[in-house]
């Protein structure tokens, strides 16, 4: 396997699970988890560690968040992110929809953001990846892209061609989603199977306790740790105990 | 973390369970809980103790019970709210949707009230919130604003105006939301994502006991304790046991 | 608390769960029980001890059964419901829908019903309440009428609406609720968030053996015993044992 | 209640569970099973010992099997029915929907059926009540009765119209009903509300063992052990043992 | 019971369950299981069996698999089946929708099949059973003929009409159904109430280890063994162990 | 059995389950699995030893994943299909949708695929056994053709054209499919019924530890082991355990 490489993710305990590698570098990968799961927190720790460790400038697209807010909920993990957003290694791409600005004070009106798909996405993407040179690339969260295509068939062609521009673009790619189901019977999503790695970061309640799982469902090209394992939101970001069981 | 500052909740236990601080300021908080759950007593437990030990005045924005039978209903806390109120330090808004003055002893005629939205919720928060400069605020039920998006796309478009809006007036917020499953397999709702912290509030019952638990399940910018704890609705108001077990 | 009393129940048990008061005057309570759950009995055993007892005449506002059956079947537990009606303490109102006298011996005519609504219902209510200055009033089942309104939000607004006249006419009422789910995984109601109070009448089953469980859920304005406990239906009618766990 | 009495049901064991005395004389008591449970034994037992041993006519209303089909099974059990019809003492009156008789040998042609309703039903079931003057009635099944209706609301009343007329006609009544789900979280159907007694005859797969329960949901005017009880389909037709456990 | 015969089902320790004689001569005998239950082994061997030790030919209706292939997959068992069709002791009736053969190599052209139903089969049925005198048959699957009908009402009828011609024609019947579900929440079908017997062929998985359970749900006109019991897929066919437990 | 022979999987311990042989020659086997449960190794690893060990050349159908991705992600398992491919003894055929090339830099414009049909992949199919001669043939996803097919009738019809097609092909093949469902009450599938074999791939999560299980559900013509067994994902490819239990 001469020709392939590898991302090192700069979350602790988490490249031990990944075969003691990290990412196949150009893959991507789905990061799928529940509110409060810690899913801004790993993609920003993963921008900020290739960043600053690794000279490898990152990009983040977000669909939902104000790049503002991020980088002041990550302030408390001491991530300086203005200060690598200025040396051009990060940047923020803001594609939340636009609102028509309210004329007159008459207050906010919501309009119809039916009409947002694909080509917008691509295009922040290329412009983020370009203005910084990007090796690694979140879109966060990736369910207001999903959600504009009810019918199957049609997401199924759009995710396609998502990973597809997403590869010619050349970055290691997260792609941050949010679980529905908060029980077992979780239904398998297409995007599980099209992307070419899944975590899940799930929260378990067993016996009236909280559990945090950290689950590598699938990971091509690599021969992962599939067990579920503990991971904890500490000070410093998040840290995965890979040689720990779950209970 | 120098800029951030936090606002103590009031609720006796519920502090130490978010790091010992409080609610990040500015913040909206998802409330949700099934009925019986105290909803609306947590919610002026907070702007009570607000207004009467911080001096924070708050504005509580009612879109179902009356405001007198709140009122009344707290008084067994021994929270006397009409005080407040004439002291500018509480306001209570009632969105409750009006109903056409049944004419000529008619009786009650029930009106649609499918046109009511994101703009009258927004005009009542805003007055609300001028009327007594408050600093904390609640609107209770959620419930009744999102059921008018049954579309998806256009529920997280207005929930997210009103997410931007309720930041821009400044206030910490608190969001009543009604609870629909009740056993272990619910699904998540999109306003526990588009929210900065989700608190579930769960009667679960075991073995033939029901137990009130308390759960962080998430609040953005705080390692908070993501354990459920017990709480109970005590004579003096709602207290939190963070350093119990559920069972 | 001065200005608030409470209307004894008369159910051996209730009033020690309820705090040792009984239901706030002018309460609307939804009773929810599955069928075989003595959900009439207690209602009648409401109405029986508030007119014999507590001289607070009753109505009984009936969507479905003959209010000939309902008097029938309570003779069992001793209660002279005839006598009361002739002494004006208690009124049946049927409101269960009419149907077309079959003409010229063809037999019944089924007709569709479906125009019955809250005008309807409320007209019902002030008569029997004016009959005999009612205290104390059941709707029995409800179901009947939300089943009239199967979109959510104009039937949370119908119930909203009932509500509010029931309030104003000044009665404390049991609004009679029929559940669908028999297991645990239960959706909460809208109507369990709108009424004041809501009482479970379950009969689980546990290791083959059927267990009869008495719970309040929700009683505004007073703290009540949120646990589930057995109760009985005598020869002398419903009894709970709040002092007893479920199993 | 010296005005009510009761009907002996003929199955070893039932009575005693419907407090040693029987059904209620003239209710309609819902008998609801899954396939192979006995329903049809059942019924059939109760108008055979009717007839044979308190001199109560019986009239057997089928909406699906032949006549023919019921008295050859039932024949298993040692119950002479042909020598009861001849006697006046039982009718079998068929009324599965009709079919077109299939002219010159092109086999059968298959009608659409959906047609069939109340009228057609209430016909019968007065026709085979003059014929031998019956005091016992069995419908069977009412699910192809029910099915007719999908909407809720319509197929309520078409329920309380059918109990209303058999009360009027004057039989004690089982109606045989068809369970749907086979494990704990069935939903209640709205007959089992609308019937004044439900039976429920489940097969229980515990531990890889199937065990036949026998429960009375509900039974108003009687207060009954509501406790679920083995049964068996024996050489002599159904036994119940009321004072054993299920397991 | 001196008219009723039973037909010896030749699968070692069924008649054994079956009261210890068969099947009730002249029945219709739903026969249901999941992928790789030995549907079709069962159906084949009953036929097989009944041709070369009873003296009751047989048909083979097939709706989805081709004859040949049966055949192939039976001769592992050592049945020789085609030496019974020159004997005219069996016959393979293939009503699997045709085909339009495709011109001028342009490959398969897939049509529109919908328009099956009813009257195709019996003809099939009819024609099978008269070419070899007939005393058993198979259909198989049934599946394919009721997806026809989606509606209830229509599919009920359409099912008994099926019933009916197959009780005119006189032979003993065993339907080959599919199931869906796989966990222990099944919903009951309406064929299970319509056919005269029930059989269920399970892989019930328990700790990890899969057990196959031959379960009669229903066998009307004979008291049956209603015990779940395991049974085997050996090289000689299916053998059912009628004295043991399922675990 | 003289005319019936089977191909050897080249899958260390999948022969062993079937009856020390492997799949039946000619026959169309489903193999179902979750995301990173390993199906494309699994055909991979087929098609290669088919090629390498028993000079049986292949083809690779793929409809979702580019071929060259698949050669990338197999060269950690040591295979090299590049060789193969020059040798004519493997085939890739690339079915997944075309998209319109962007013209003038306007990036990717997304297109309508859902014309794509049954009449498309045949000609794939044959095409690329043409061009190798092949003996063993994969389709992976099927889901992407299935889900063409909401409607269940015609799915079915399309389903078993495409199995008729390939019998007369000629190769033995798998058919991958991407499982929903993740929990114990999955439903079965008609493409279960229809094809010749199932082997399902599951990853169970049992008490916070996840174990690969390989069951093969179904299988024609042979008698197979049907007790699920643990697999591994190794560096030299899937390794099964015939012997062990899964936990």
């Amino acid at each position: 396997m001469s020709g392939v490489n590898y991302v090192p993710t700069g979350i602790p305990g988490m490249d031990e699970i990944l075969a003691g590698r990290g990412i196949p570098r150009g893959h991507t990968i789905l990061v799928s988890g529940g509110p409060g799961s810690g899913k801004t927190t790993l993609a920003i720790q993963f921008l900020y560690t290739g960043a600053t460790q690794h000279n490898e400038p990152g990009v983040y697209v977000t669909l939902d968040e104000d790049p503002m807010d991020i980088k002041e909920n990550m302030a408390k993990f001491g991530w300086d992110l203005k200060n690598l957003e200025e040396g051009k290694k990060l940047a923020f791409i803001n594609i939340s929809p636009v609102r028509v600005t309210p004329s007159e004070g008459a207050g906010l009106i919501q309009i119809g953001m039916k009409e947002f798909r694909l080509v917008k996405l691509l295009e922040a993407i290329r412009q983020g990846a370009e203005e910084v040179k990007a090796k690694r690339l979140i879109v966060d969260p990736l369910t207001i892209f999903t959600l504009q295509y009810p019918d199957d068939v049609e997401r199924i062609h759009a995710m396609r061609d998502l990973m597809r521009e997403l590869k010619r673009i050349g970055c290691t790619n997260l792609l941050i989603s949010e679980l529905r189901g908060t029980g077992l019977e979780r239904e398998h999503q297409f995007e599980e199977y099209l992307a070419q790695g899944v975590i899940l970061l799930h929260t378990v309640l067993k016996n009236g306790r909280a559990v945090r799982t950290f689950h590598v469902e699938k990971m091509r090209g690599l021969g992962v740790d599939n067990q579920p394992r503990p991971y904890k939101i500490l000070d410093t970001g998040i840290e995965v105990f890979p040689n720990e069981p779950v209970y």
